[in-house]
């Protein structure tokens, strides 16, 4: 009899306290063999939930955004140098070697594809800012600023059984940089593998103590212990996310729920796609690598495969034609191309709906209780072959019905809004693919799914090369939004640092600009400005100060300043070198200065010349011209310290100064942002 | 006997098919007298949705972002020109001028913040763009880019009788913007004022048929035909929210569901604040205010003055002082500062709140039960004055017990910690304020009530004026976000460009730069450029096209030049200057090319300088200087046509040109987008 699989509560790994003969037995989908034994009984929940909320919560918002990825890079490390046990276990579901690399690999990449985004997209500190600051008075003495905070609670994420270690690691990834400690529960079939990591990433010790709990089992009474603070993010079916909506936890108590539940996605031929076209051999490749990848067990497989009236024969005939070619059996022997179904409950549950589907179209290829299984026993292992279908005109059941497994069906259209239509009858979903060389028709029928879906993958013979090489339809992305409007359960995940601010809360602040500099730690148009005796380029970006600023000396920009700056650059722009031209300009009705002579000539006015702290200006943004330079105006520019970044990897850091170039009666004629390398210490 | 209220159905005005007893009479506020009778009573909820669907939908989204914003301003202008046919009505639901401003003024002002953010945020088009584009592959042929595109459904919005006008507004602009017709559903007991400004809408013919529908009466089965696509914003009690989240459509249908319901808000007042300070008349003025405008009845007033300890009693003493010159009574008698609560049903409710209160606070002002009334009779009308109350310490109940009227109480506070606790213990609300003057308690409280509020005011002398006219702690604001996490229901409306997009589905769409660059009207790096014999500068806006591009010449970048720059400019940093020095600097290890003469010599590489429809260059944005430009490198310049605006109120359009500056290897040394404005037409 095998082990009762161990959980991890409130610092401690806990065995449930029931007797050896207890748990629900887990069986490996392959040969039958029992591996683990499953149950939560005992597990105290509620202590769980306050050991994150008291321990693992503020350890996290201790840390800022930068020191959190840099835990999660060294964890991403961590968990790959220990790849290949995860690989082990991963057969034992089912999983082929490409299916373990969607898997673990894909889980992994997801932790380094954040600490990366998060180290360049968010500030080194607990606060981020949400657009421009708003003016909210005409005298800018009350401004509004909308910022992201970590909530104080907890974040449950409950898994699909396909993906044990990419569910548990796409969710853990973002809420932890959010700030929030997780409390993960796996689905029981493939939970010894989510165990398995979550074991590692304890060990590890690189995250602290109660941002990462582990319960096994049922969830028991997990969600009555959640409040206003916390959220669920919930994978699997239809059914269940509307057991969880109905929780009064959800209904009453404000715990925010994401779901990604059923989804029937769709994959369109274009019209355009004759037999030669090398799209055709794109869209049956996707086909077939959506219904045999994880044999089919994927949210985001293709389902639905649209296709022109006149091309179905062909598409029928060249999917089955691949599929003939696909090896069924144990992961374990190299030549097999899709694995087992998770469980022979799985499997019984893909029959049932591959009969119920069978009421609107004909099984095409395939047998549903009949394959050859290669190098493991068909009985006790949980194969099934692929099986393609071909619906009958206006049938429903294709969009209704998710057989979870190697399983779609041909469709047939007539025009793109039929096409746009049929796909809709998926009543929201995950991912759909347009595969099509005609951008008239990718363009119609791309903002005609987008309402319907949370991705849109349009592949043709020009990407298809690195499509493929990203994972294709059935892949989410870190970078990418992962979830789907109605059937497909209306969440959404990743998107790059869109998925860390779904785990945070937008506040909007109201305040003087002085009061915001505070809050935000970032300056403020409008808050006061230290000018100090010395030049703030001479300091490092440790005795720089949000605020320090210098108004520099004044400079009256001449005819001959404007000419000699035309003959250097070749700029002769007639607005600046033709008196009678320029005076015709209905925006200038003179000569004026080049917009780049007016910079040049302020960073001539702040900058200091010699070695110094200051590196170099990397870029510069949201440059604007507010107010024509004429001939023998005098400008005069301030600048200030308004954002500093120290970069972890590098002895200097990025500082951001607000820049505004004002002539003689005080008038902005340009604003911008600086952006210079600074280092971090510098000899006096 | 008072007239039955018309609803606004599949374009027509319909009575109620009842008998002419029939209908949940609405009585004046003031007067007690029948204003109007409401009930729902034989509508087609059914068609009504369809009507949205298949006529209202499609014509709104036949139009741009701009097109529709220009409708909104002039609906706005149209609506404030019968302010005064609004005002009259406003009266009767027992709202003083001040309070009919908030709601009529308010709603109309919501109006036209959206056209104007609409025209300047959003391109003029039907998609926008979400971030940057995300390459997906390292050859640059498989790209992301996240768009938001309108949902096709139906916007219904139920609203509190609080505020007839702006309710309605206030969700009716961010939803039409988003292209979405919407159905109005109007509390009864003020309904009668809502469909005053619908019938106006209607008639004015401004919006197109089908984008709003009203009505009146319950909401019957209407969210029975909701799916998918369809959304419902709610605002008003908790407990209709629980009934509206469990509703079949929104626990299966996917049908989205905005939530606005109870908060009891707080204001904070600073520990560094005495008796001598500003803030300490801005703290006691603003509670007031929240107590008295609109007799109380706004989600948005103070429920809770959290005050240090010491100063409790001055507190007290200074509300109570400014409550005793607070005369209620009839709006329409100009020495009236409250007026009515909307019924003696809702004083009814509030008067029990009050009572549940004492459980845990004692009255320190006023009486639930006995109020004077000017100028009209106190039997009739709901009037009522303000009562404040003084929590016992630890007591619940000012934390769970809204009284929806002229009610607030005063709590007390040791540390910030125990203030912030103490809002938290509101379990999620819609606003808090921070009354004081010292920026670290600012900082500390404000980051530490943000996860639990929407918004947050700090309120000292530097803002205290235009806090004031901007309405302060009590006035949502069209751009900044309105809703609160847990209690407050967790939705969030305006907050600008945001309250439109909550409207909108957000895809992230995956294709080559080419597809790309089709589906969203937006050149997408390494997608194909057109390069004509005409210069692109020599073209006007109705000409240009999408992907229009010019490679320059090459140009040399001498000793000479550079040091003329800095001898003309002034911008003589070593870098530049000394090559000895400029050798020790860790980045560019030699002389470099200052950052501006690189990109004025890009300017003199592609700029044509003869008058023509290119007007001027306005901006730049998202500079960056990749490589250092070093003594006789050679650089070239690729500009491309990225997107075209044109601008409805000039002669004139935006721009937006890709540059690219690269160096004799081919390697990018700035890339930047150049922002023209270029002249509609322009004779060749």
């Amino acid at each position: 009899m095998s082990a009762l699989l161990e959980s991890y509560v409130s610092g401690a790994w806990f065995t449930p306290q029931i007797g050896a003969d207890g748990g629900r037995p887990v069986l490996d989908a392959v040969t039958g063999e029992e591996v683990a034994r499953v149950s939560s009984q005992g597990i105290d929940l509620a202590a769980a939930v306050a050991h994150a909320r008291e321990v693992g919560g503020p350890a996290v918002r201790r840390l800022t955004f930068h020191e959190r990825a840099a835990q999660l890079k060294a964890l991403a490390r961590h968990l790959g140098d220990l790849k290949d046990d995860f690989y082990a276990l991963s057969r034992r579901t089912g999983a082929t070697k490409r299916d373990s690399m969607v898997d673990i690999d894909g889980g992994i990449g997801t932790v380094f594809s954040y600490a990366s985004k998060a180290t360049r997209e968010l500030p080194d500190d607990v606060v981020v800012l949400d657009g421009a600051t708003e003016p909210l008075g005409r005298g800018g003495t009350f401004v509004g600023q909308h910022v992201w905070t970590s909530r104080t609670g907890v974040a449950v994420q409950i898994n699909a059984f396909n993906f044990p270690v990419w569910g548990m690691l796409e969710k853990l990834a973002p809420t932890y940089l959010a700030g929030l400690p997780s409390i993960v529960k796996p689905a029981s079939q493939t939970a010894y593998l989510t165990k398995a990591v979550v074991r590692r990433i304890v060990e590890s010790g690189i995250l602290p103590e109660g941002s990462v709990q582990l319960v096994c089992g049922s969830a028991g009474d997990l969600l009555d212990h959640l409040g206003e603070q916390d959220s669920v993010a919930f994978t699997g079916s239809a059914h269940t996310a509307e057991i969880l909506r109905n929780h009064p936890s959800v209904l009453r108590n404000g715990v925010r729920l994401g779901v990604e539940a059923d989804s029937l996605n769709c994959s369109i031929l274009g019209p355009d796609v004759t037999a030669d076209d090398p799209e055709l051999d794109l869209f049956v490749e996707a086909v077939v690598t959506e219904m045999t990848v994880k044999a089919g067990q994927k949210c985001t497989a293709i389902r639905r495969a649209i296709v022109p009236e006149a091309m179905a024969d062909t598409v029928v005939e060249a999917i089955s034609a691949r599929l003939a070619q696909v090896t069924v059996g144990d992961p374990a022997d190299e030549s097999v191309r899709m694995g087992a179904l998770a469980s022979l409950g799985q499997r019984e549950e893909v029959r049932k709906a591959i009969e119920a589907l069978r009421a609107g179209a004909d099984i095409v290829y395939g047998d549903p209780d009949r394959v050859d299984v290669v190098g493991a026993g068909a009985e006790r292992g949980a194969f099934m072959g692929p099986v393609l279908l071909r619906a009958r005109p206006g049938a429903p059941e294709p969009h209704d019905v998710e057989p979870f497994g190697p399983v779609s069906t041909v469709l047939t259209y007539g025009s793109a809004a039929e096409a746009i239509e049929l796909a809709a009858r998926g009543r929201g979903s995950l991912v759909a693919s347009v595969v099509t060389h005609d951008p008239q028709f990718a363009r119609a029928v791309t903002l005609g799914l987008a309402p319907w879906h949370g991705r849109v993958l349009v592949l043709d013979r020009d990407d298809a090369a690195e499509a493929g090489q990203a994972g294709g339809h059935g892949s989410p992305l870190p970078v990418l939004v992962h979830g789907g409007p109605g059937r497909a359960g209306g969440g959404e995940e990743l998107g790059g640092i869109r998925g860390v601010l779904h785990h945070m809360q937008r506040t909007a602040v109201q305040a003087s600009p002085d009061m915001l500099t505070a809050i935000t730690g970032r300056w403020a148009t409008g808050a006061q400005r230290r000018a100090e005796e010395v030049h703030p380029f001479r300091k490092s970006l440790a005795e720089l100060g949000i605020g320090d600023s210098i108004t520099s000396a004044t400079r009256t920009v001449t005819r001959a300043d404007i000419d000699q700056f035309a003959e250097l650059t070749g700029d002769t722009f007639y607005a600046h070198t033709d008196p009678e031209a320029a005076a015709a300009n209905p925006l200038f009705g003179g000569i004026v200065a080049h917009g780049y002579l007016v910079v040049s000539l302020a960073a001539g006015l702040f900058v200091e010349p010699n070695p110094g702290p200051v590196l170099a200006n990397f870029g510069v943004d949201n440059l604007r011209f507010l107010t024509p330079v004429k001939v023998d105006d005098t400008i005069q520019v301030t600048l200030t310290v308004k954002q500093v970044t120290p970069r972890r990897s590098a002895d200097y850091g990025e500082v951001r100064w607000d820049a505004v170039v004002s002539n003689q009666d005080g008038k902005p004629v340009a604003t911008y942002d600086v952006l210079t390398l600074v280092a971090k210490t510098w000899p006096q």
